[in-house]
């Protein structure tokens, strides 16, 4: 029986936000409330010499106003993987933009008189802003020491070096990379760099914290409900049971809407104004609050004549800025998986966070898998160009297959790339026509910008290119729990915690339980995440909606089933299996008994619901990193470009992305996961950095800041959703969130290089760093140059981190 | 290890109200909400020819004015037994203060201004106010036909009687009861009445429906949120998953909101405003929707001449108003409860609801019991005094002994009876010293007026009662389900449905769940009422929270114990029953995990919870009435009295009721419970009734309306609270929420009748009835006569319906 529960069922929530009735935190009123603001250091690093806050605490219409002071009898600290960020500055400031003070305040007025009141004496000290600033010998130290105590079980291996301004360093070995190196015919020895971007979501970060009587009711748009919950538990000393956060629609995530740092400043706030306050950063504050880590990866990679990869050596920098976040998981993330999809038999990683005076750097769309990858698919282009290979047929001369290890003792690959990679060359026209990798405009054959006229007269050289990258998806050690009521009419209600933050997990999840209990889905209705209602999952991140939360709903729904057809076996005399749930009855032969009907007879007639409780749990495996991931996430992408030679600005005639899915539970919903994260991936790739000048951010903002706009988008955009059946979630279901956006830096770096001969290894690939390698390309000569363009990127020597390859 | 799990932990709910923070319906606000305003009838029965809201609908501010003609595409009807009453008049109107309209609209004035241009056409009809005016031959017949297909199982009995005016007519017998009439010594027959009076809980009835998209969900102070739920899917044809019934904090319930009448109203207006709509009716609005029932009862009780009760006789006219709510059940239970805490071996009883056009009547705190309770206590001191027994020795000689059947098939009885009167006894000073009933001011032997100065200098006469009350309690047939989420810090979050009503259920059943779970209570949570979120409960009334929920709850507690053990176990390599949960942890022998370990280690470091579900459903078994009762609660009480001689006033120097909690979780609130049921009992004994004028009630508002106040409490006030152990909730506990109103209406009575010799059958004792007694008692003979004073109560004719027992 096809129901609803099988089909592209609209999203839940998509009336709401199309119509504007979709209550964001900003929209919520909580009786008694009042407003928070934030007093933030104008320096990225200082001694707090004193704070003095009672003439602003005089100020009418002020409730209070919330210092260091305030905060010592409570633990301060939180931190995703060390404790190591006060919620307001204690001894210190680390950043340009760290709270320093906040007022509660019953108008916008007051909180201003107020903060203009409140004296700070800083003594600036020397900062460190960059990469090699911070590892610098003789460089200021940010952090002495730092209780490691509430780490999480999965960070035993961390391995912080406080006085080097290292968070963590992760390394990895296999095999006997010197050997690999000595024995090989070719090396290449490329460093890539990216700059800090910041997630900008369209919802800044907004919190409404009650804290009364012993209870704290926080309201925010988080991904990460219950780790916030254990985080103010933990600060506030409180059990879990009497820290509830709900969590109203959210405005965006992609990694950014972790441990929100406005929530314990609201809850400390409320703590001393006796009152619920609301505290919303602007677009400009939350700029200053969350970035993506910014990196400098080099790579060495050892091949041999006939392209076959043997080695690898990866060295990776990324900039964790001052509080550590989740950079910790991040580079370890980004070590583990600079290998790629292709079988590296020898491999040596060393990864590290690095402590800087800048804005902390967390999880980001793809948790560091867009910096590894931008790294090594740039450089394996690099390679098949220099031994004239065909990039295609070296990538898959090289590539992992369905069921091959990806590292020893961890889960075999669950997709087939190299057909996965055949479907995005189809797609765009691979191999180019005519072996020419260039053309100038109005050459149709090669120039075509789909649906949309290029937006330059000038000549265009265009050029195609691909990328395959993959990721350990849907987190490592993971878990998952979930609760299905199953009412007397047949009709459910589903109780778990992923988060709706726009992916339309509520939509699918239903969908699942829909299937699973033989109901339409408009039957299965959803609660909305509440730390106090919807039982634990760990987090709505790395894809894991689907993937995890759908085993354990599934599982709520299986348990409830089970147990009403326990009921109607009962009831007719069969063993339990005999009895199956369909269409809102159970049926054994020619017996049949509606749910409403067993339910009543369970109940004897008094009335009642069935409780099913379902759990997703890790795998028991141990793995190479001590656990084994839960799927593989797998982003193939191809694009074609035009690049103006005269401007450097490039245009996408069309971009075709390939997606695995495992089990398309909702196919529209898949292509917009997919779709959404390559026009995302587009932003970091030609647009987005943060600039700093000095210790300062300059480009803060939503007017400053360039994100791609609607006429960014490529002519042709395409998703190709493929369902191979290879993921842990309902029917083979796997996670698509992030896999869109991972080949689309490389990709089109490496159709730039296919269009003009020019290498660029550093993003973004704005029009300006464009046209200077131009510039610099020998007569658009058809054999690639590598040029650096790095100035102004942070953290890395402007002058030549690349090394020519023209070893070919 | 003794927690605050056994102790009188102060009420959850105490600190928000004492402060005004707690928030009921009333104080809610949902985006886009207008308020509803309700048009009713001025005529007790009309046909209701035409109505005409064109004109309204103009008026600038108002967003629809609903009427009938919106009604047509829904089951415009609802009902807790019978569906008869619309959710706005249709064809007729049946009480003066029906709804015939209502507007939603952006201002009261803008309300105001539309329901004054609503043209409505009445054509006037016979009305039958009075249960002598329903069942008179020719009366006018409210009901012509009523589906009943939605009918509750429990109610597969009900034998309604349209064109008689019969909601229900409910007929019981055991024994031969003729043989025992012609076999005794004495034959007593009285007939008793009490009118129509109301809750009158502090808040008024308010509901706020926002129906959007197929979805509707409610806010209300709802003492039945699911049968609300129920109630609306019916009418609007959704899925239990789609109704949504959202309970804050609510004033006091008594039995009063079941299906509450703004409820369909409110969300039939929100679907055609297409905003969210409130509608908070006014406490005189309140008190024209629902009431207790008026009722005359008549009792014939055969005695032999030793006082051994052979044989009842009962025939019970219980006033239902225009619909029949709960009238069905409550005069089944009225009939079977009618013979009391008594061995009476030869029963016959019949029992009936009777339409009129008054206001309906529903379930109120003891469901028929304090009006059966009323006549056969009242009854009983009569039979004593005329047999010249002393009235508590007669009690004991006729009285049930725990483990008796109260009737074949059903629960035995679960209290000691006996000891429970021995103690108010005790407590109250009986037997009267001196043997005389008289006293007169200032004789400090017996007019005692405890703290308090008497409030009169005129003669004073004092006099002792007792009276003995048993009904069955927790429900008939009756179902609760309960989760308990165990979280990783060994703090918990229980999620179940009954209502706080003000009972201090919530308070009660975390007390519950920590115990079982070994926890101190502040680490319990319990969640706020929601449909979308706690599971199903039957409802919250009949004293069941405690003794039903009670099971759910502990069932659910053991359910996530039991599953922590057994990892527990797993891990230490025992089987699971030789590892316990004591203070957070697991112990088996010297090895020691706590709550947070064993979740970590089944979920493999990657966080989580355990989920405990549990069940409490009726017991299996038949017994009279086709279900066994839960339990049977108790309420017995003794009381001193003195009687104004001058003017009838009545003071209560001391009031004392015995209560057997089985268990007392919480002795405080059983206490407030048992003390706040007969301050509640004081109010119909003594002053209440809803009068009418015509068709029209006329005292039906706080000013008019006399309900006890603090002067009139007892000067001694007194509750003994027993744990016998009897019960089926956690460890023996019993309900206690009725018991201690049951006795006091009869116990005055006795009093009075033996200070003075008047005997008085009609309630409320209001001084101008025991005036007019008084006078009517020849020269405070201590010889008791019955006068019925009954005018000018409703539906019973007023001339002496009782007859004179000087038998004895």
């Amino acid at each position: 029986m096809q129901t609803t529960a099988d089909k592209s069922v609209p999203r839940r929530d998509a009336r709401d936000k199309v119509t504007g009735r979709a209550r964001y935190t900003v929209d919520l009123h909580v009786p008694g409330m009042v407003d928070g603001w934030v007093l933030r250091s104008p320096h990225a690093h200082a001694r707090l010499v004193s704070i003095d806050a009672a003439e602003a605490e005089r100020v009418p219409g002020v409730l209070c106003v919330l210092t260091r002071d305030d905060v010592r009898d409570i633990d301060p600290h939180f931190g995703q993987a060390i404790k190591d960020q006060p919620l307001i500055a204690l001894d210190r400031v680390r950043f340009a933009g760290e709270p320093v003070a906040a007022v509660a305040a019953e108008s916008a007025t007051a909180a201003r008189e107020a903060m203009a009141r409140i004296r700070v004496e800083y003594e600036p000290l020397r900062a460190a802003m960059t990469l090699d600033e911070a590892l610098a010998g003789g460089a200021p130290v940010l952090h002495e020491s730092v209780g490691l105590s509430a780490l999480s079980p999965d960070l035993r291996d961390i391995k912080p070096d406080f006085p080097r301004n290292i968070a963590n360093r992760f390394t990895y070995q296999r095999g006997d990379v010197a050997r690999a190196f000595a024995e090989a015919d070719h090396v290449f020895d490329h460093t890539f760099t990216l700059p800090i971007v910041h997630h900008f979501f369209l919802e800044p970060f907004a919190a409404i914290a009650h804290f009364e009587g012993g209870d704290l009711t926080v309201w925010s748009g988080t991904q990460t409900p219950f780790a916030q919950q254990q985080m103010l538990a933990e600060m506030f000393r409180l059990p879990l049971s009497r820290v509830r956060i709900v969590v109203p629609y959210v405005g965006g995530g992609f990694g950014g809407r972790e441990l929100m740092p406005p929530v314990p400043l609201a809850a400390a706030l409320s703590r001393k104004a006796r009152r619920p306050v609301r505290i919303v950063y602007s677009s400009e504050e939350t700029c200053r609050t969350i970035a993506r880590h910014a990196a400098r990866i080099r790579i060495r990679t050892a091949v041999r004549r006939d392209g076959t990869l043997l080695g690898r050596d990866a060295q990776i920098l990324m900039q964790t800025g001052a509080y550590a976040d989740q950079g910790p998981r991040v580079i370890k993330k980004g070590g583990y998986r600079v290998v790629g999809p292709y079988r590296v038999p020898h491999v040596k990683v060393e990864s590290c966070a690095v402590y800087t005076n800048t804005v902390s750097a967390g999880a980001y769309r793809g948790f560091s898998t867009p910096q590894v990858g931008w790294a090594y698919e740039s450089q394996m282009d690099i390679i098949a160009r220099t031994l004239g290979l065909d990039p295609v047929e070296f990538r898959l001369q090289n590539m992992l297959k369905r069921g091959d290890e990806y590292a020893p003792g961890d889960r075999p690959v669950d997709s087939d790339l190299p057909d996965m990679l055949r479907r995005a060359c189809a797609a765009i026209g691979w191999p180019p026509r005519g072996g020419s990798r260039f053309a100038v405009r109005g050459s149709p054959s090669e120039s075509g910008t789909g649906n949309r006229e290029p937006r330059t007269a000038n000549p265009q050289a265009t050029g195609l290119g691909v990328a395959c990258v993959i990721k350990d998806g849907g987190g490592t050690r993971t878990s998952s729990t979930a609760i299905v009521r199953l009412h007397a009419d047949a009709s459910a209600t589903v109780l778990m915690s992923t988060v709706e933050i726009g992916q339309g997990a509520h939509t699918v999840l239903a969908q699942v339980v829909a299937k699973e209990l033989g109901l339409d889905v408009g039957r299965v209705a959803v609660t909305a995440t509440d730390t106090s209602v919807t039982p634990f999952d760990q987090r709505t991140n790395a894809s894991r909606g689907v993937a995890m939360m759908g085993q354990a709903v599934q599982a709520a729904a299986r348990d409830a089933a089970a147990q009403v057809a326990a009921i109607a076996a009962e009831a007719f005399g069969v063993p339990p299996e005999a009895c199956r749930l369909e269409g809102g009855a159970l049926v054994a032969g020619d017996r049949r008994m509606t749910v409403g009907e067993a339910i009543s007879h369970f109940f004897r007639d008094a009335g009642g619901e069935l409780i099913g409780r379902g759990y997703s749990r890790p795998d028991a495996g141990m793995g190479t990193l001590g656990a084994v991931s839960s799927f593989w996430e797998i982003g193939i992408g191809a694009v074609r470009v035009a690049v103006d030679l005269e401007t450097g600005a490039i245009e996408l005639p069309h971009l075709v992305t390939v997606a695995d899915a495992g089990w398309a539970i909702n196919r529209d919903l898949v292509e917009g996961q997919d779709l959404g994260a390559a026009m995302m991936g587009l932003g970091p790739t030609l647009f987005e950095e943060l600039v700093y000048e000095g210790d300062q951010p300059v480009n803060g903002s939503l007017v400053d800041y360039r994100l791609p706009l609607f006429p960014d988008l490529p002519g042709e955009f395409d998703s190709i959703i493929l369902e191979g059946g290879g993921g842990p979630g309902p029917n083979g279901a796997k996670g698509v969130a992030e896999g869109g956006g991972l080949p689309v830096a490389p990709a089109i770096a490496n159709a730039v290089a296919a269009a003009t001969g020019a290498r660029i290894t550093a993003l973004p690939l704005t029009p300006e760093r464009v046209w200077r390698a131009l510039r610099a390309t020998p007569a658009l000569s058809p054999q690639p140059s590598v040029v650096s363009l790095a100035d102004p990127g942070p953290g890395q020597n402007p002058k030549g981190t690349g090394r020519s390859t023209r070893e070919g």
